[in-house]
């Protein structure tokens, strides 16, 4: 990206905010009584899934779209995710008037490939490859070449790091004597983004990160010191089964004060109960804070703890709770 | 009820508000830039599936309860509703340390009868009767002559008609220009009271009734002009197949200028758009008003329509999307 130095700063932070304001969704922040009442503590809910695309990624997306100079700009951007991330960079791109080329698995489900068209609209192009990073790395590779588009990458990006701090500057300001923070934890930018915000706000502030147990590596990396890849990730958490990135690496082992881990059971069950009592659509990756609460990994008794909701995107034909009847169907 | 005067008046919802500060939620109004788009008029949704026992009925409830005298209160107060009044007329004895007496047909589902537990805790009462309006009506009787409890009907009542209205005035409150709203009608106690309350505030405003087409009562009856009963309803918006109660229809026949249906596909089609582009969770009954936006049964182009998203409790296990895979589960 535009932005050369390894770490992400405050700076980063403070100039994202001002570029992405107006184009994105201040959201809300929700409590719930009866949450509150079962957990023991004060829950401050980040609601990110009323964020535009349905997902923090539209923070870090339009940041690092805004961030480029006007000659980068003009040859577009580019992606190989499929999931909130290329429909956060098309609709970036949409209204910076530049192209957008997603490049996406031929086996992607319907609801992702209509998201994108949707958001990023005439300028998106998507190409399709096999299922495969290799294949997706590669046809990538090809776009840029043909191209010179930037590429955009959905974790691994100061500017998409600072973009997504923003949600954690919002918390902080709605909630400023909050005493910890819950974010989950898939390639890091959120996280390791957060972390950076919310300690230079609040030096004394916990920062926890949460990742299903079927893809550990966060937390596996963050006990070693070294990155540990994402080898075989088996959760119903599908936007936190990717490896941690360098860059948000960097900011989780500087500033992050623990990484635990939560079975998709208590996935399922958080996701449920958040459902039924707040009646707001979250996806699995964005109940895995409140999983930890609920399921007991984590405790803070008469504490204020907020957790951000990530995102509220997913198929409403397969929903956790039915995969029985859902086999059935066609 | 205690007020003994015929027809709803302002100043019944004035006192209903002052009443009810601070014991229900204050519910945010939300709006969506695409289903703005879609709909070429300008969208202002209150979200009463965020108010307390997840509808508007703790509007309602709450006042009727609260404006009982110390002596009335005493004695308690009972229902025989199986639906969201009857959580939050439990939840509302509960707040003023009174016995509910909640008369329940044996076939209710088990969410209901958990929702009454939670919100109403010890001093909740719930009896069972067969599944029918006689069987039901008998029981409240005796549970009344045995206990002296104030019967707080869920609709044919001032004081619950007053408070439901309450809903309309905060919605005019966050937006003051509005040109029409729009409230699903069943019993007719939240259409009539918000028709008070909105023609009281803005005259030139317009209120307009939505009903299932499969009970479609009210429409009927505001055509005659007297009130048709509701004998076989079929729909899915099971909050709304009830017969209009005399109290509601006065109003209604005052102050409604139209009232139009809609069937259940696009009831269906309408709440999984809500869910899937709003993030929120809407109960079918809740939909019904959008359901005529997005069917074109009614269009206001530039106009700013308000909608009053009634509540969001269903149970998760059988959304109408699915009804084909639920009926394979056991």
């Amino acid at each position: 990206m535009a932005d050369a130095s390894p770490e992400l700063s405050w700076n980063h932070i403070a100039e994202a905010r001002e570029r992405i304001a107006g184009k994105v969704n201040l959201t809300p922040v929700l409590t719930s009584a009866s949450l509150d009442a079962q957990s023991g503590a004060h829950l401050y809910f980040k609601c990110e899934n009323f964020q535009k695309c349905g997902a923090f990624k539209a923070r870090g997306a339009t940041n690092a779209v805004f961030a480029l100079s006007a000659e980068e700009a003009r040859r577009g951007v580019a992606t190989h995710s499929s999931g909130n991330h290329a429909a956060a960079l098309a609709r970036a791109a949409r209204l910076r008037g530049i192209p957008a080329y997603i490049v996406m698995p031929d086996n992607t489900p319907q609801v992702k490939r209509a998201a994108v068209a949707r958001y990023g609209g005439a300028q998106t192009q998507i190409s399709w490859c096999e299922p495969t990073l290799a294949a997706r790395e590669r046809a990538a590779r090809e776009i840029l070449a043909a191209t010179g588009a930037v590429l955009v990458h959905p974790y691994d990006d100061l500017a998409v790091m600072a973009g997504q701090a923003t949600a954690g500057v919002e918390l902080l300001e709605a909630v400023p004597d909050l005493d910890v923070i819950l974010c989950p934890v898939g390639g890091g930018g959120l996280l390791g983004g957060n972390a950076v915000a919310a300690k230079t706000l609040k030096p004394a502030i916990r920062v926890i990160g949460v990742e299903p147990a079927g893809a550990a590596d966060a937390a596996h990396s963050f006990r070693s010191g070294r990155i540990q890849p994402s080898l075989k990730p088996n959760t119903i958490a599908d936007g936190l089964r990717g490896t941690l990135g360098v860059r948000p690496f960097a900011a989780i082992r500087a500033r992050v004060d623990d990484i635990v881990t939560v079975p998709d059971e208590a996935i399922i069950a958080a996701m449920r109960q958040l459902w039924e009592v707040m009646k707001i659509i979250i996806e699995p990756s964005g109940a895995v804070p409140y999983a930890a609460i609920a399921s007991g990994v984590l405790s803070f008794p008469g504490q204020r703890v907020g957790l951000v909701l990530t995102g509220g995107n997913l198929d409403l034909d397969r929903l956790p709770w039915m995969t029985g009847a859902v086999a059935l169907r066609p």
